[in-house]
Parts: structure tokens; C-alpha cells; sequence
């Protein structure tokens, strides 16, 4: 049975909307002024799997919660710090990793294994923890079901709104109900801004069914964003399910496809607030000789610089495009049967069909880029494979917000 | 005999240096308003040879020229149009090449195949021959041995100055001469902005000699900047030997380390004029476990938008930089073990040792990366292989001028 978008609904309290999450999010000292500890408790406990970040560098934080998850399948909390990413710090950092989970577990009187941990920030600058043990006992005090928005704030670096979302869906019978937060990549494609999001059902699964949902989900939603490893040192998707509506594991496909839904719009809220963005694109190529040449030409066009500035300056420059397709490396490209359009609410305009320039109303196609959510697509005419990647454009924003990232 | 940079030296006057080039350049109407036609004429013929984009998609008069190059060896003009990169054109760009060098051939009493021909600017836009029939003559009238200026101006696009160079040098006993014009990538690294080259000597060598040596050269040159065939439709590197200096194959090593000297200092003057460039970057990977390694890890490094518009801001975030590393895909990498410096003509600035955050004084960072030309140095610690790659900070100017380009 394939679950559909229309049986998905769309709830509007985040975290709050799921049985067995309580949440918390404040201002320890990580930050100068803004929320920056946030907290997801889980007093009847949740089972835990995560995706983490494939750069060799990893932050203190993602090889300790890696090993927790390849040791335990339940956990209590998850505890995560913005304005210091703990990476790069050595034998401190990882100390400092074991201080921050012992000392939670200590106040919540769980075991510290069961007790996961998230940082995001500035890399290689050692943590003062002495604002993070004053702060606990609020943190701790504060946890509500109802504080969702808190911890999506406390989540927060170069993100201008916190970010929350949560559905129900019919599985199996039963109502199920997903919640999750998320912050964003400093610049989507190109590399490097720190991607976190904490998602949570009340499903009852197995870890490894977890996993294996996850990693689908991931691969149809934060991976078409995330390119080729190009992540930062503490990327991380944790999913918990607090197992209160039993779920039987022939619905495992059901499930994950909800929860690819979930994932999808997560990305889509991430890009929509990526640095200096001001419109979300997707780039789609249709009719490649194979998965692997959509996904490389798809790739190419929405890493590159030069179309990312044509898009803010909502030009129709379509030869960066077919440019950009030509280096993307695919084996089998035909430049004479490539054929462009730009789309968006506004209209679609054709701009190259075969591999030649088709006269096109400048105007409209002024006002097609104009919008918020604009599409790139590209038919190659050699085959039937089609693949979709998201990205935003480049802004001069962009430029300044990360010339300016550590002051 | 090893060629060592003291024995060439540099001269002012760019392809008038060398015996045998008669050169020109003027505005005829691809342009609004700047010269956009330019012309290299031996009279006595050259031996040519050339390197080309690897982009897929290559632009009319790039596919002319090879296949112009197999088939022949002696050339007597070499004609470039700004303004219309007669790419993605369809027969009729294939047509336009002809008609280009038809009427350029018929004006100097020359055969059609002793013409070869280069094109920039936008791509998918038919060309508008009129004008370029009405400005040849002018254009034949003005050949000088002084015009190398003129003609340095007529190929650019985005570039802010007109680049020349000239050399001279002793090989086997002999005064040598190089004398080029370039003009800019529009962004060296991400991709695609056009890179033209035309570099004379008077040296003489058979063709598939020169090859082996422009190759050579470019591989330390032009191909550590243009990464990973991240090229344009039109990027063309010609080098024609007017055949004055009789030159024994025996020194063919001396010529290419000359030449090679010549096409690192062209390389350095487009990367120093890539658009809103305002730092010419140096990344300096030692110490891999292999060269390709070294080349992969300096290149992921040199490509970050991240690390980029940090070294615009002048802010020394090594964090950027051992992300970066850490998303190059090297097989052999010790986080740590991962050293990074920072250095210009203002010192130099140790802010990560074996992994660990170094504590470091701002002011003299910031002194450091004030310089125009700054470095990335990069200590793997795994092995003895070293790269350079070289590339430009990320400047608001870059989005604001690609954001504007086609208008």
C-alpha cells in the first residue's frame, strides 16, 4: 500500500505534536545573547538511529553519539549546543563530549549512554562549559510539550527562523504522528554549513526498520541537497521513535515513505532559509541515458556559482546552464539535444530546445525568475532517467554573511 | 641544462616582442562600444599548436580549430571576436566560422585553412556578421608590430585590463622570445568563465614539439587553475612559432620549462583580474600520501565558496579550510595529524597544529590576509607529495557581476 501526499496532514507544533517528547531550548553562554542549549527529553525512552556527516573530519559530538548508536538502540535525551561546533578540539573535546552527557544524565538521574549530543558553530575553539552547568537546571525545569519552538530556536546559527514541522498519517490503522526540528546549512550546495535535525514519532520500530527508513528518506531529501559529501563536520539526523502506537514492520514502507515526505519538506524549509537565499531552486533533468548522468548534470547546474548568480539576478542566462551540463562529467550528452526551460508559478519559458537558442519573451521570463520557487529544467534526450536537486541561489548576502562568519 | 627563471626576462611589450607577429585590434559591433576584434597575422607563417576546453559543449570555432590543427601545421592568422561565443548556434555557427575565415582569407590573399579562429562572450546567440565585414579592413590596415595592446584589448570580456606578457630567454646558445596576450576567466575556479590564450615565440619547433610542450606547461599552469575540466565552451590556449630561431629538439626541455615559466605568470595575471577578485590565493597542500591527493585536497580547499569568502573577509577561519579537506575525498587523511598556515608578504600565521586550534593574534591574521596575494598552506603529515593550485577570494563584485552579466 502506498501512502499518498493527501493522507499526510500537516500539524503545526513541531515537536509538541508527538506522545513521549518533552522539549526545551534556552541561553546558556555558547552565544552572546541568543537561545543556544536546547533539549529533547524522552521520559519513557525513544529508540534512536542517526545519519551523520560523510566528511573524514567529524566533530567530538558525531563519533561519540556514532558509537552510542552502534552500542545501544535506547536512549533518553538529546542534548544540543549552538555557537561551538566541539570539533577539532583533540583529546578536550572529547572530555568535554563525556562532561556535557555525564552531567545531564547526573540531573535527570539517567545513565549518561542514554544521553546523545548534538554542537554546531565555530570550529577548532576549545567549549568554556561553565555558562552550560549554570544553565541546566533551567534547561531541565523548563521541558514542556509544549516548548518545541524553544529548542528550534536554541538550534539556530546563520538561520533567520527557527524551523519546525510535524504531520499525522493513517498507517496500518493507526494514526501516526511525526514532529521535528531543523536547522540549516550555512550555504546549501556547496559545502560545509552545518545541517541539524531532530525528528520524532510516537511509531513503535525496531532500530534497524528506523535505519533503514531514515537512510531512504535521506537519500530522496537531504542528500539531493547535500552533494557529494559535501557536509560539514557535525551534520546530523537523528530520528527517535517513543513507541507508543504499535506499528507492525510490514508497514516498514508506509512509514518511510511518510517520513520521506517529512524529510522533503524539512529540506525544502532548510533551503527556503539558506544563507543569503532569496529563492529556493530546483533543477530537474529528465531523459538521461542513465540515474548516475541526471544526477551529475542535476548537480552540476546547482553547484554552480555562475548559475546561482544569473538566478539571483533573475537573468535567463540558459548558457551558463548547458555550460554547466557540458562539465558535469556525464558519459553520454548529446549538446545538440538538450533542451532548457526555466519554470515557476509565474509560467515556463523555453530558452534552448535541441541545443539551439529559441527567441524567448525576455519579460516573462524576467517574471518567471522573479518568483520564489523557480525550476531549471533539462531534457537530454538520451535516454530515460530523470533526477531532482535543490539548491538556492547566490547572493550578495551570501557573500557578506560568511565574510563575516566569526565576528 | 635546467632553465632557471634569472635567465628569463621579462619585457613590456607583449606579442610585439617577437619577430614574425604582426597583431591588431578594433571595435567593429559584436560590443556596444569596446574593441572586439582582434588579429594575430604571420606573414611568414607559423607553426601552431593548441589545448582546448574539455567541456562537452564547445563553442563553433573551438571545434574549427581542432579539427584545423589535425590536419595542418603551418598558419598564418588567428582572428578572435569578444562579445558572441558563437556556441550552441547550430549549423548556422558552424557556418559563420567558415564565413569568418573565408572573408578574413580572401582580404590577406591567404587559403581559408591558414586562419584559425577564437570566440567569447555569450553563448546561444547567432552572430551578427555585418559588422565584422565592415571593420576588416580596418582591421588588416592596422596590423603593426606595436599593436599587441590593441589587439590584448579586443578579447576581453569582464576583464578590467588588457594582460600582456613578454620574455626573453638564452636556450642552446640562442636569444629566444615569448610574447602573449590572455584574457580572464570570469571567475577562475567554480567554472565556465572563458579563458583565451594566444602565446607567439620565435623560436622554431615542429608542432607536435610544441604540443608536448604547451601541454607540459598548462599542466602547471593554466590546469591548476581551471580545475577538474570545469572549463567554458571556449577556453583555447594557441601557441604559434613564427620560426625565426633555429632551435635543435635536443633543448626541447629548456623551451618548455621557458614556456612553462611564461603560462604560470599569464595564469597568475587572470587569476589577479578574475571578476570582483580582490586576493590572488595560493593553496599549498604538503606532505600527502600521494600527488593526487595533494592536488585533491588543494583544489577542494581553492573551490570553497566558504574558504573563499572568509579570505574576502580576512577573517583567518581555518575551520573553512580543514572542512574543506576533511570533503576533498582523499583516501589518506589524519585529522590529527592536519597542520595549516596562513602566509603573505606580512608573515605568516600558524592557527592549526596536528588538528588542534593554535592560539593566534588576530591583528597579525588579519594583517596577513590584508595582502593582495595571500597562501593556504596545508601540512597533511602523511607522506612527501606537494600541489599548488591557485585561485581568487569571493567578492559581493563577483555576484553583482555575474548576477548582471548578459545586460
Amino acid at each position: 500500500m502506498q501512502i499518498t501526499e493527501k493522507k499526510l496532514s500537516a500539524l503545526t507544533n513541531g515537536l509538541n505534536a508527538v506522545d513521549g517528547v518533552m522539549s526545551n531550548g534556552i541561553h546558556t553562554g555558547f552565544k552572546a545573547l541568543d537561545k543556544d542549549l536546547a533539549l529533547l527529553y524522552f521520559p519513557d525512552g525513544a529508540t534512536v538511529t542517526g545519519i551523520f556527516t560523510r566528511n573524514k573530519i567529524k566533530a567530538h559530538s558525531v563519533m561519540y553519539d556514532m558509537d552510542m548508536l552502534k552500542q545501544f538502540t535506547e536512549f533518553k535525551a538529546i542534548l544540543v549546543n549552538s555557537g561551538n561546533a566541539n570539533a577539532c578540539n583533540g583529546l578536550r573535546g572529547e572530555q568535554d563530549v563525556h562532561e556535557m552527557t555525564r552531567s545531564l544524565a547526573e540531573k535527570l538521574n539517567i545513565a549518561p549512554h542514554q544521553v546523545l549530543v548534538s554542537s554546531t558553530g565555530v570550529i577548532g575553539e576549545p567549549m568554556n562549559l561553565q555558562p552550560f552547568y549554570s544553565g541546566l537546571d533551567a534547561l531541565i525545569d523548563g521541558l514542556s510539550h509544549q516548548h518545541s519552538t524553544a529548542a528550534a530556536e536554541a538550534i539556530m546559527t546563520t538561520d533567520t527562523i527557527p524551523k519546525e514541522l510535524s504531520m499525522q498519517t493513517v498507517i496500518g490503522g493507526k494514526m501516526i504522528h511525526f514532529g521535528a526540528i531543523i536547522k540549516g546549512a550555512g550555504m546549501i550546495h556547496p559545502n560545509m554549513g552545518t545541517m541539524l535535525s531532530y525528528i520524532v514519532t510516537d511509531a513503535a520500530l525496531p532500530q534497524n526498520a528506523l535505519n533503514t527508513a531514515l537512510k531512504s528518506a535521506a537519500d530522496d531529501s537531504f542528500n539531493v541537497m547535500t552533494v557529494d559529501g559535501d557536509t560539514s563536520t557535525n551534520d546530523t539526523v537523528l530520528l527517535a521513535a517513543t513507541n507508543k502506537v504499535p506499528l507492525d514492520a510490514a508497514y516498514l514502507d508506509d512509514f518511510t515513505a511518510s517520513l520521506t515526505e517529512m524529510c522533503r519538506e524539512l529540506s525544502r524549509m532548510v533551503a527556503r532559509d539558506a544563507e543569503g537565499a532569496t529563492k529556493f531552486v530546483t533543477v530537474k533533468t529528465v531523459n538521461a541515458k542513465t540515474k548516475s548522468d541526471a544526477i551529475s548534470a542535476a548537480k552540476a547546474v546547482a553547484t554552480s556559482s555562475l548559475v546561482k548568480t544569473a538566478v539571483y539576478g533573475q537573468d535567463a542566462n540558459w548558457g551558463r546552464v548547458i555550460m554547466a551540463v557540458g562539465n558535469s562529467g556525464i558519459k553520454t550528452l548529446d549538446p545538440n539535444a538538450i533542451t532548457i526551460k526555466f519554470t515557476s508559478a509565474a509560467g515556463e519559458v523555453l530558452v534552448c530546445h535541441e541545443g539551439l537558442a529559441v527567441p524567448f519573451d525576455e519579460t516573462l521570463a524576467f517574471t518567471v525568475l522573479s518568483q520564489t520557487d523557480v525550476g531549471i529544467f533539462i531534457n537530454l534526450n538520451t535516454g530515460d532517467a530523470a533526477a531532482e536537486v535543490w539548491t538556492c541561489d547566490m547572493s550578495i548576502d551570501y557573500v557578506k554573511i560568511n565574510a563575516d562568519y566569526r565576528s
